[in-house]
């Protein structure tokens, strides 16, 4: 496959600074972009563009990098509408909900479960991700576990394991004992189909000794962590992951000045989940807070049956940008640079010479439209990411 | 033609309170419907299905009728992306922002207007709409006006003079001169293109006496009357609907109890637009306190480039349902039953015998999903609809 030109674009989104306008998302207008072999080989205005194999002219849409979302849990069965439209009538929203798609997820064969993460993928790629994560969490067994991850992996390299998700309900007078399990043998099971380690680090979930605990045991394995945090009331987790230098913490719905003070003087990015908030009528998390006290933030769907059954990352934008205080250009950049970052990766969520050929075509002049029309199919074309 | 069964249907809603379950939706599980020459034949449970001349297997999806979008102003120019951007960093929504669109619309040619309208109607019908209503407003002179109805008649029957949207800048030291104009030659070159008048009625557009002149000999000249009201703040329009008996009043943001009582006690639907709260950071109204006063409820996108650029009635019932305290039950009744009542049809917004046969086929098992996945693009499908 040799070199393609792709030109006529209105508005390319770099996220490299010292390209085009020299903001954060380093734009240039009029510009063109060459790829080869799924790596973009030049970046520039199109009047300034090489020779190549062969061209495509993008009539004056926008072009983005394709979006990184660094927080999923895609390998379920089982259905949670009811659930949904019940919290919709003033029920709240409890972890132990997850116990329920824990069930259906048990009794699933492989094929059911890996179809549904197929459609899920393709429905995100649809929507322009181009990088996703996907966490297991819902077998909660070592077979289970095992069994979640080598799936997500046919997908993604980008794999968690989410063996701390809840207490699973034979466990529930030992909790201790679940943790064993979790640091021994289901460890030993899933490392070799694990990049991450994750905890849910909650009311009703496990404390911060017991996902210090863990994610220290992963670490010793070769797992990275990364730690569900602060999502249903203030809590020591957000400090726990700075603590412990993970490269992010997810969800940062209630913090207090001292877990933003600990975030700024941290490495580790905040994962900001609004579909969260959207879809359990929770309060929203203040990006700009986070921003302006200099965090690293970024965006991601956090894709599930229970609290948040988006795949959509142009929502998330969207959002970010209607209730989380965010520019439109800083919740472009955390969907797909922050989100890049949120995985250690400096691949992708930039298009920089170099940088994967991963990015979406926009249905529209600019990526302020990604805000400027909430729910609307924008993307026209998603191109590379995922596995081939 | 000849008779299409369509069968395999996981969760059908007929809005025909006889069938099915009962409920206002008349849900029918395991479902079928035929079709023929455009209209409902017949509709059951599959197993109980008549054969036909072909036939389409819809292996569990779930089928709705098609969304009725009875506010929305395609016919425009222009981009307003930067006042969007503007607007979320801290500035308020004016009425005033109408005449920079004007300004585009008045010097673009026919074709780019055709064009953007046609792009627009597509990328609503994607999305599952098949009945759109389309308002002038943005030509604000006799010969703009009249082309802009023109246009939209092209595309449907339900078309909105809008000539009083806001005082176009050349009037506005004599707005007595421009409602002479609006109900003079303008109505008087519109009237062959129109089904409807409407008003912006709302501070720093048209007060109440102007509005009620304006629908009055919109009336006399064989237009029915709608009406933009309450939207930026309370006012009279709400009370002037009930009293002139239009079929609808739109937007209702700012109620108070003798609004809501007018609008119990009338026979005129209160069409709710969150896409505007949305993009707009606008507090939303209560679509609760309406439904338990007994007022029939419609939701619409008002797809415009100013206050709203959402396209979107799955996001229309997702909002409804997180921020204006309405079960997905009522919210999708309000998109399609609803909207069908907002324009006065009965052969559109249910799938019963005689109906049109205009839907859409969801990528999901239940409509629950169109609320419990908010964002996600599940119409795998719209049949029927629009002009031929
Ligand atoms: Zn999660
Ligand atoms: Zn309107």
């Amino acid at each position: 496959m040799g070199a393609l030109l792709l030109t006529g674009i209105g508005e390319l989104v770099t996220n490299d600074p010292t390209l085009g306008d020299g903001s954060a998302l380093g734009l240039i207008h009029d510009a063109a972009l060459v790829t080869e072999s799924g790596r973009v080989t030049w970046v520039g205005r199109a009047a300034d563009a090489p020779a190549a194999d062969a061209a495509q002219d993008l009539a004056g849409r926008a072009v983005v990098p394709g979006f990184v979302d660094s927080h999923s849990h895609l390998v379920f069965a089982g259905d949670r509408g009811p659930e949904f439209v019940a919290r919709m009538a003033g029920e709240s929203y409890a972890a132990g909900g997850i116990r329920s798609t824990v069930a259906a997820t048990r009794s699933a064969p492989d094929e059911l479960l890996t179809a549904n993460v197929a459609r899920l993928v393709a429905e995100m790629r649809r929507q322009g991700t181009t990088t996703v994560e996907i966490k297991s969490g819902y077998g909660l067994t070592v077979h289970d576990e095992a069994r979640a991850l080598a799936i997500a992996g046919a997908f993604t390299d980008e794999t968690t394991f989410l063996g701390a998700h809840v207490v699973p309900a034979e466990f529930a007078d030992d909790p201790a004992g679940y943790v064993d399990l979790v640091t021994g043998p289901m460890l030993e099971a899933v490392v070799e189909h694990a990049r991450w380690i994750d905890v849910f680090c909650e009311t009703g979930a496990f404390d911060a000794d017991q996902a210090r605990a863990i994610l220290l045991e992963g670490r010793a394995r070769g797992l990275q962590g990364r730690l569900h945090a602060n999502q249903l009331g203030p809590g020591p987790g957000v400090q726990l992951a700075c603590e412990l230098g993970l490269v992010a913490v997810d969800h940062c719905t209630y913090l207090d000045d001292a877990d933003v003070a600990a975030l700024a003087g941290s490495g580790t990015v905040a994962t900001l989940l609004p579909g969260v908030e959207f879809s359990t009528r929770s309060p929203y998390p203040s990006g700009r807070r986070l921003i302006d006290a200099g965090v690293r933030v970024a965006l991601a769907s956090d894709c599930n049956p229970g609290s948040c059954y988006t795949s959509s990352m142009p929502l998330c934008i969207a959002l970010a940008v209607r209730e989380m205080g965010m520019t439109p250009a800083e919740a472009l950049g955390a969907a797909t640079l922050g989100g890049a970052q949120a995985l250690g990766r400096d691949d992708v969520g930039r298009l920089a010479v170099g940088a994967r050929a991963d990015y979406a075509v926009l249905d529209a002049p600019s990526y302020v439209h990604l805000a400027y029309r909430p729910g609307v199919p924008l993307v026209a074309e998603t191109v590379g990411g995922f596995r081939a």
